[in-house]
């Protein structure tokens, strides 16, 4: 990727809590509770004697003169800034974003931030000692300057705005760096030649030589000595930590606040275990580069895994048992259930008990049971099913509500009863399968039942697709997770999508049955999964190659998430289930000759841009879901494209990069990559998926 | 007053949290660990049926279609704001800021908010649920609707962003209101005819009827129907709570958290006990209201305490023990102990425990010892002195440091070594006496001989007044708390002022020697005293009645706080020192001619404005300082000047009512009343002495 000028999100795994930065002339800075960037200065750069400041251009102007803050009429100018400085300007700087690291290189100075990840235990199921490895809430950076072929000697410098004290003075001298309160601190080891700044204008130091310290400034900056024909490299750590009770409606705290005694102990205990850190980041970058990908699928899986680890949040309840949480980009809602259904590949990857962590929660707290109406609106018993979230921006909504869905709504923020129900079947068959956890499934038998029997409950005229909808809904209609995209992708109702999803669910429960030895559910699954791939036969339009979006009203959309649902049998590797000439075989060609039907410029491939559009109705097309079908289409259903595939993966890039101050964005507008919503967001972390292919 | 739209802090004691309201336009709020203003729209207004929304002016126009933000290229438009809104007029509001409220009344509307405050005793000595009577962290208000002259029925609603939850939901429906996260809320009792409504754009929920719960609304709005021909009013607790721990450098955490669960119990708790605490400010409103007081003095005191309660933080340390922080307005400096020495007049009325507790943490942890210099910088031994203050913005700093002081400076932020020595002889002395606690003084018998001892240290040519500079200036010299006004008061060394203060500390000192039985210093502090009023008369010029600001290079400034020290020895009623007739007779008949010369149009009164200017050569002038010497000059000197002095108020009381946005401020341009610096700031609650005239 050519593009420099994108922020991008660093941040530790569950401490919902980022150091964004990477927008050219925006500044960048830590931000607590939230995924949204902030402006303060950041200052990386060096200065060799005698010649001028050269920084990496992450600063805004100042507006106020601190002096005159304090009333000083006559306060000194600081005019460094103006005079001396040295931007380095978007054309002298490359980037290089990997899957654990963030490069930035201009002039003779390297800048790279080092966000480490890895397989996380279930917190309860390890030792103290052990936790402190695992739930750190610190990221690292390195600064270096090559200063190997120059005669002068130099200084290079780290710091930012936004601080107010000095760490040496909280760990006795053994660290170096600035803090703001308990909650925000960067840090690295004392060594030679390495000198701690405080104060309102640290540039001014740099260029002065002095060092005057201002314990009311609002700056901390670090800087080390670079002799003449040498390489000097410092490290750094950047650590939250927040203290006490977080989030209201379920009382929770932080997870690492168990393990660490404050931010000073979580900086400490970085420094010591750097090499160990740094090198976990080592083998994931490794992995992505020699992952075979193209660059585009590179940098899109490293975009999102940045957004998608900022948006993590490990809490502890009053019992001290684990409360995993997602938070839901710049909407901030809480495990947003049809956002967990996409995340659980990375999730399955890293940290599977996080899934069966939200499913639980899910059934103990975020369950209810409805009656449903048909169009005429007579009412039918329902059966369970599943909130939409659990709250937003750390409140947790009360038992059994989402924030998200209202009665008497036809679209955005009407139920979405059938397709959580959908969602909890899935997440939790992909769960104990991928994870070999049986004796969660058993647990989970009665769980498992009362979902068949919702699902079926909601379809009254037994064709194997949904067609009442929740009476929660009141006056409205149920929708799915593509509610802000037009009715072909919108609505629950004899709606492709989820009739392809349902069958998805079925498959899962066919297994899940087996494996629990309830021959009679299983049977009832695969007779509900025959009866819909039947009736969806009957909606395929022959000599046009594809099935309509939605069976009602000569609805005529084409969508590529008729697909979506295949994943899922893959997953659980009941590959019966997705060939051709299996069981399904019928539904699988279908379905292979829909996309590539739908997969031509003007149905969905946009014929502006020439990037994937769901829907051949709507231009809001969300990345999330087209790197999930993307997937499902080269490796599901073997639609193999290269070249075309290369080329979409560039659009679809260059939409990503260009969002510059949104980190990872889903929804687009797929003729000239705007963003549409669903900003800063997790759910494009699909694409961890390109990863699996065997 | 008749101005109307000015900010205005409304706090509880010790949470270092304010509702700030009252600039028209500009919308108010809950802030957090601050004083600064906020701009949330705050809703409060009335709705009778078929007529327009009568609303107070106190919101901003949004800028953002929240729809929009969720991808809803098609959402609705809201268009009540625009249509159906009429915001009263400034002409149309009258305002009544009195000691513990603030009413605003316009149309058929009266909202008061409510900030009792009371004599708060010392967390050590008191019993759990006393203590929750003591230090709640909330305050309160009152909407009424008067619609006792309509046939039409109405609403009327109190209501604002930055909200994200309904209290109803945390509290079993025993409670109404909105809350964000643990932090901040507001709720009133569950009565009939109220109603929560949680949304994005709710006044249009008071214009269509409609009440859709939108649970990730930013809004939250409590509506109360008033039936025709009726007046109601429901009564809110506005509340804040922070968990954990809050402060680096020194662990502590809010006093509050030790007795309260979280917000909800803080809110059930003041809404259970609601009719005492609106007593306690029935109480201080009538006292100020019947002090005798000229108007503008009222307004002054009130926003004063408001302003000074915002910046008080009570805290708890990690053994429990109270930990007490006034915070320095917009610079955030804690406990900067040239504040608290002003402050001491409003604790020893309220909670005298708090000046001791101060006393003691500058005493173990924020005190050190130094050596002096003299002009040629040869060296001698110093003594004890106390840091400027004890850090900024939840940030304690390391043990006998502040943040403010820095060496080598020759005005801001250097050295103010010698006056806190002044500082904490005064503050010490103030308490003990005042307070009768002489079990105190004897247990900090040693620091008052080190404190002694220290003073004279300073004092090389042994003149009485201070003229060494401690040598942690190093090429800079000692300033005064008036730091940022010319050198007439800037400067310690031969200061006018500083050697007042001097004579008043060695009063105390005689006091408390006395009481403690110690003759030799006794007798030691009174001989300094004595000397240093002789010098004084020395520098008195007989022919045009007044003594210089400085004894140096010719300075012929006239200041006004020459006559500051005298409070200190009228106040501990050593009535001899301070009488024209007593041992120090001599002084107090100079300072009287001093004074009457220097309160001269074009001297200390400002010519322009009217108003008074601390030095006849800077036009920056404190009005915590003012208030202190109308005060001395009233009461210790005894000059009445009535007519002149209602006139000096008024310009005064219009300074502070034209800063507006800034709440109370204390730098001033005395011309025109401009804000030149202590923005938000606690110290002109000295005003407080007005009301202790015998």
């Amino acid at each position: 990727m050519e593009q420099v000028s994108f922020n991008t999100h660093h941040s530790a795994f569950g401490a919902y809590s980022s150091f964004i930065l990477g927008k050219i002339g925006k500044g960048g800075g830590f931000v607590l509770n939230n995924v949204k960037p902030v402006e303060n200065n950041i200052y990386i750069g060096y200065k060799r004697e005698g010649q001028d400041l050269s920084i990496l251009p992450f600063f805004l102007e100042k507006k106020t003169d601190t002096n005159e803050v304090f009333g000083l009429s006559d306060g000194k100018k600081y005019k460094t800034k103006e005079k001396l400085l040295k931007p380095f300007e978007e054309k002298e700087i490359s980037r290089e974003l990997k899957f654990a690291s963030d490069t930035w290189r201009a002039g003779d100075i390297e800048f790279k931030i080092i966000t480490p990840f890895w397989e996380v235990a279930d917190p309860h199921k390890i030792k103290a000692e052990e936790l402190r490895f695992s739930i750190l809430p610190a990221i690292f950076a390195k600064v270096t300057l090559n200063n190997s072929s120059s005669d002068i000697k130099a200084k290079v410098f780290f710091g930012m705005d936004g601080m107010g004290r000095l760490i040496s003075e909280a760990t006795q001298q053994k660290l170096l760096g600035g803090a703001i309160d308990r909650r925000i601190a960067f840090a690295c080891s004392k060594e030679n030649g390495i000198v701690e700044h405080i104060g309102w204008n640290l540039l001014d130091n740099i260029v002065s030589g002095q060092n005057e310290k201002n314990r009311l400034g609002n700056e901390v900056l670090l800087t080390l000595e670079v002799p003449a024909h040498t390489i000097r490299t410092f490290t750094l750590v950047f650590a939250t930590f927040q203290d006490g009770m977080i989030t209201s409606g379920h009382d929770t705290r932080f997870a690492y606040t168990s393990c660490f005694r404050n931010i000073e102990d979580v900086l400490e205990f970085a420094l010591d275990n750097k090499a160990y850190y740094l090198s976990l980041a080592d083998k994931r970058d490794a992995e992505l580069q020699e992952s075979g990908l193209n660059k585009y699928r590179r940098f899109l899986i490293a975009q999102a895994a940045h957004s998608y680890l900022a948006n993590t949040q490990l809490m502890l309840d009053n019992e001290a048992k684990p409360v995993w949480v997602v938070n839901e980009g710049e909407y901030q809602m809480m495990n947003t259930f049809d956002l967990t259904v996409d995340h659980i590949f990375w999730e399955m990857r890293y940290h599977p008990w996080t899934v069966k962590n939200v499913l639980d929660l899910f059934v103990e707290r975020y369950s209810y049971t409805d009656k449903v109406i048909d169009i005429n609106g007579r009412q039918y018993p329902g059966g369970v099913s599943f909130a939409h979230d659990m709250g937003f921006a750390n409140m947790f909504s009360n038992s059994g509500s989402s924030v998200y869905e209202r009665k008497d709504t036809t679209g955005c923020f009407s139920y979405m009863t059938y397709e959580q129900l959908l969602n909890w079947i899935l997440c939790a068959s992909v769960y104990a399968f991928k994870n070999n956890d049986f004796e969660w499934l058993k647990k989970r038998k009665h769980t498992m039942i009362e979902c068949f029997d919702s699902l079926a409950a909601r379809d009254l005229n037994n064709d194997g697709i949904m067609d009442a909808d929740s009476i929660k809904c009141g006056s409205g209609y149920e929708i799915t997770t593509y509610d802000s995209l037009d009715e072909s992708l919108g609505r629950s109702r004899n709606n492709l999508y989820i009739a392809v999803k349902t069958w998805a669910a079925l498959v899962c429960l066919e297994n899940v049955f087996s494996k629990l030895k309830l021959a009679e559910y299983w049977l009832r699954s695969q007779d509900r999964a025959i009866l819909l791939v039947n009736t969806l036969s009957g909606y395929f339009i022959e000599d046009q190659n594809f099935i309509p979006a939605i069976f009602e009203n000569g609805n005529s959309s084409r969508i590529i998430p008729a697909i979506e649902g295949l994943v899922y049998p893959y997953i659980i590797k009941d590959y019966n289930a997705i060939s051709s000439v299996g069981r399904y075989g019928k539904l699988i060609k279908m379905l292979k000759l829909h996309m590539q039907e739908v997969l031509k410029s003007g149905v969905c491939i946009d014929d502006v841009s020439g990037g994937w559009k769901l829907s051949s109705t709507s231009n809001n097309t969300w990345m999330s879901k087209i790197f999930l079908n993307q997937y499902i289409s080269e490796n599901v259903l073997n639609i193999h494209l290269p070249l075309e595939s290369e080329k979409w993966d560039k659009v679809h890039a260059i939409w990503q990069a260009n969002f510059s101050e949104l980190c990872a964005v889903d929804q687009i507008n797929s003729e000239n990559g705007k963003d549409l919503g669903s900003r800063l967001y997790p759910r494009l972390v699909t694409s961890i998926l390109w990863m699996d292919v065997k």
